[in-house]
């Protein structure tokens, strides 16, 4: 990787570092883990739906039962202000992310895009 | 999205549009696109793999003989010179978006490595 990429990559690193959206998400996180109540539901709900992702992808039916748990463990959550705060924070950083990839990939698009798709 | 992260990610971009990798990545794929006989090769190979990966997403069987026929054709690609640079080209660009990815995703990687894992 030549130097100059290196150099932009690590200038909008430190800018990702400073936005609003990365310095939220970091006192929402803070917040969640110095709260024993808040931090043991979060972990829960994380902990549920990447067991259920784990089922998914596996190809194992995911029982009834599980879906009530996951859907009670969800409004547990939604309910919680400091979560659900951090939850908001995680999407609004997960969008801009998007935007991002979205800027930097637009030359790799453009290739793409000029080339034929897939024969019908 | 603030104008400072907007700035940052157009440099970017500029660069990754202005490096070796992309350069040449372009310049491998006119060279296949404007040779009617490499471009055949090539389409009709994306269009087996593309095919492929849409049957294992749905979870479709794959026959032998669509193995066969993968294989054979990924035979051809690689015996074909104009193509496998192609290839190797793509590798590159590819590698290197993984690196220009790793330093930007620092601060999250970060963030999320201080939380707690799924519990075990
Ligand atoms: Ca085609
Ligand atoms: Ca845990």
């Amino acid at each position: 990787m030549s130097v100059n990429l290196y150099d932009h990559a690590n200038e909008l690193e430190r800018a990702i570092r400073q936005s609003e959206e990365f310095t939220q998400l970091q006192s929402m996180y803070d917040a969640v883990n110095s709260d024993e109540s808040a931090r043991g539901i979060f972990e829960n709900f994380r902990d549920i739906q990447l067991g259920l992702q784990q089922k998914q992808m596996n190809g194992e039916e995911i029982t009834e039962a599980e879906i009530e748990q996951a859907q009670k463990t969800a409004q547990l959550v939604q309910q919680h202000e400091l979560i659900s705060k951090l939850m908001e924070s995680e999407q609004r950083m997960s969008l801009l992310i998007q935007e991002l990839n979205k800027v930097i990939m637009k030359p790799l698009e453009e290739l793409y895009g000029s080339m034929e798709g897939p024969t019908q």
